[in-house]
């Protein structure tokens, strides 16, 4: 049967659109339907069995934001708000919408607390395997709440495609991180279509942490990988996600699961308006002799150096000490030097962060208990982020 | 275990293949089983968890035909007879198999009313996601029904692979819609081995209409595409079925939904046999000024000058009024002059036709219910395939 | 969340790990825990939700083997032991474990009844359908038990990924033999990270029967397919295996059902270590005059020669009269000469070998009943193997 594909162009017909619309987005006030996005006869189903009315996707009406607030952009090696102010996304990573949502941990108290710690920013990671497990209608809906909920508070989130292991040969670390190249392009596809009009989904983390390398087997181990080849599938998805919103910051990882961005001197990314992300844990610079000045250089060769040229978001990092909850490479530092070296070092270049994790159950972990009673790293993140909210406010 | 693959070339064995056909079609007289598609050692399932037992395919025996029908074949520009007489399709799309069925209205009055109407030809779309709910043993047993009524009226059937959307990236324009590369090529080898001694089975169109843009987003908003890559696909499926049946017509279709022919003066498909496929429906060509010779001139410019040198058949075309049931771009014809024009224009160039859609639930309707009432397009193309089966019994 | 890729490397952090192990092996003595496989947290699921805590598949332990087994490697055109020994296989294909656990015939007494007939090596079917029917644990918990039941009799495992078409196109035979590229590849990961400390699973079949020809319909009718694009495959799984396991011998195919090796000559496999599969029905060589040294010649010409350069295994052969259970193509020997005539051509290049099959439902079987009575070929394999295993005691 025919498309419907230039329905809203059609200033005769705009009747018909209204008309769909209105039916479409009963009962859903949040939501707006996108243009031509209905079929033409029906718009709904007469039974689940229906399934040439099953209805099209839509996207998220801004006017069901509470607050305006700015579009973030990339601007040369920064981030500016619409009106050209500079932006450092500073946050936290909280766990899987799926994981907190079992835990009835899933609510606006969350975003609430996360605030009064100074963030501006929740990263929220996705799961491929939660993902299917509870639809992208489900998924959607929470990613909604987290709209309305993170807007109110004049917050911003980054969406992250949360797996780990090679998308170029489809095999991954773990089930929970299993997904394709096609699942991935088709989750941006739904996320951009969505939130196209909404200025708080300001980051799309196209994937989490790419790696070769099955839990240290060795190099390849989870099959053919290049950079090259990495950058070609992460512009097939830059592209996509412009189709649908050119505002999108897209911001994309490295080799080494997003710590390596060693081959961006030579070979970067060929689209406009992307950022870069690092996982920078205390344990994946070995210096022989672990002085503050050695880690400086370490850093500064692998990743430290794209912030001179591009914006830069280090969307994980945190510490534990080795007798801490749930301790493991490469996230151990017992010394107390990794937060305050690190926060010195990011801070020189403006980069941006959102610290793992915000959760009591995953590791190494920013608070023990659902009061939120904050870890040793969580005192030193909140310290960092209150103070660095307070420089701003002057 | 080996493999059972010149088993009737073998004059020793001949006996064995003529008892296991007696066994496999055991109950199913209008089937035949294809040579040397049996496991040697049983044939049958002892119970439903013996997977290694599981039946071959198997192919329609002629024999179940009532009636001799020609073979039609592709010669030159036309497609003939086996006789080498000039052949035209003429004819509507049903619903989908499937929605029928739901419906009970797949039934042979359904064919035959079809008949009345002068047409010679029906399209049977089959939808991806209808294929794998209702399995590919439903759907070819509704085919089997559907080429005992045709070759019993002497009509012949167009199978379409009823998708719209990118098949290159896999993206699609709806759930109803989606499939895969390898899904396709398993469907038109199911079907290629089924009906390969069947002329009814006419013309096999590869993939209903080819886009890359959702829903007007704009280009490649369904990811990469090219006609070039679009072509050696089609090549791969042209190869797939004529391996099973080399009377097979395939029908190729275009970007921009079937209606972009432009690309076949510089790079037509490379098989010999091939029909193509145009879906002109009313707004497709927009002429600043809306007048018969603007029509004209666009219409051969995108697909009419293909017809000099290839057959082509308009698998979809039709209007209604914007005020009809399913009204919709880009169907729309207000003034009542598309009917006349496009018939005008493909009569003059021998172009096939199947009309969309005899269905009263889908648009734009030929009829208006399930008496087979004829809406004004109905009425229209009822006309037309009238008097051309009267000019053709002069 | 981070990742745990040098757990092991961390002196800090060994008693960490330890204290893992100990806790995932619990009931479970004969697994290891392969190292830094584990999440650093929790290590098991509180529920079955716990989807972030599935544990990491583990390798089986070593330490659970009752017998000391030689390493069988490749060294140049021969199969050695870990002292340099010769060794050629020579054994049985069972069925798939699928099936002999559905009759209550997967025990250790069929493995003794096959050693009393001489074989050193049991060849072990595992059909993709059946993998995913009773998934990836059941399946590696069979094959534990199948090494426990080998060992104790010093017998060496084929495993063989029992598939039959083409995987380039991921098209084939049947739907028991249905699978894709990735889920090959996963297989073989799984495979051989389990048992990479295990001796006696010695040969990873990476595919058995490669074909583009459905049941003899013709060339390419599986789809696009090459010499040169299945080597290629061939390699990227030799690499993943090699990853893993670099003691594993990857054994390969050609296509014709695994007869075909003439393309070895000009294009062997890029890969040290390898050896090369044969399946050589009678029915594969068709000389006009069916003489011995006719056979000989096309044996020499299609296979024969590889084994001047490579190891060679024969991982199916056999054959039936036209008037025996389960009598099909290629596998029809009338006149006695089929079995003596190969056995004295394999002899000669020292090609190793394991017979198909050791059960009484397939077909060309070895035994008539589950009392393990021997059939026609039966008695002369089981000679053949009593009097190898003669000849190697001396």
């Amino acid at each position: 049967m025919p498309r419907f594909f230039s329905l809203a162009k059609s200033a005769l017909l705009f009747h018909l659109l209204i008309m769909l619309s209105a039916c479409a987005t009963q009962g859903k006030p949040a939501l707006d339907v996108a243009p031509q996005q209905n079929h033409g006869f029906t718009a709904f189903q007469n039974s689940a069995d229906e399934w040439w009315n099953i209805p099209y996707p839509r996207s998220f009406d801004p006017a069901a934001l509470t607050r305006r607030q700015d579009w973030i952009k990339v601007s040369g090696k920064s981030f500016v708000t619409d009106s050209g102010k500079p932006f450092i996304f500073r946050g936290v990573s909280i766990a899987d919408p799926g994981k907190l949502g079992m835990q009835n941990q899933w609510r606006k108290e969350l975003f609430e607390e996360i605030n009064r710690w100074g963030a501006n920013t929740i990263r929220v990671p996705i799961h491929p395997f939660a993902w299917r497990k509870h639809g992208s209608e489900w998924y959607l809906a929470r990613l909604d709440e987290a709209v309305l909920w993170a807007n109110s508070l004049d917050m911003y989130l980054i969406i992250d495609w949360h797996s780990m292991g090679n998308l170029q040969s489809e095999m991954f670390q773990h089930v929970m991180y299993e997904t394709t190249r096609l699942e991935t392009a088709e989750f941006w596809r739904h996320v951009a279509l969505r939130y196209k009009n909404i200025p708080t989904v300001a980051v799309y983390e196209i994937f989490n942490e790419p790696t070769h390398d099955y839990i240290g087997t060795g190099p390849l181990s989870l099959g053919k990988a290049s950079w090259e080849g990495w950058r070609e599938l992460l512009e097939t998805y830059i592209d996509l996600i412009y189709a649908y919103n050119k505002k999108a910051i897209p911001l994309v990882a490295g080799h080494n699961w997003g710590y390596d961005l060693t081959p961006i001197a030579k070979a970067p990314v060929r689209r406009e308006g992307v950022a870069y992300a690092i996982h920078p844990y205390p344990q994946k610079a070995k210096p022989q002799n672990p002085t503050r000045e050695n880690f400086f250089a370490l850093w500064e060769k692998t990743w430290g150096y794209v912030a001179d040229t591009y914006p830069v978001i280090a969307t994980e990092l945190g510490w534990m000490r080795a007798d801490d909850y749930g301790a493991h490479e490469p996230a151990i530092n017992n010394d107390g030097t990794y937060g305050p070296n690190i926060m010195e070092f990011m801070k020189r270049r403006d980069i941006s962060y959102t610290t793992w994790v915000f959760d009591p159950d995953w590791s190494p972990r920013l608070i023990e208990d659902w009061n939120y009673t904050p870890s040793e790293q969580g005192k030193f993140f909140r310290q960092e982020m209150l103070e660095a909210k307070e420089r701003e406010k002057k």
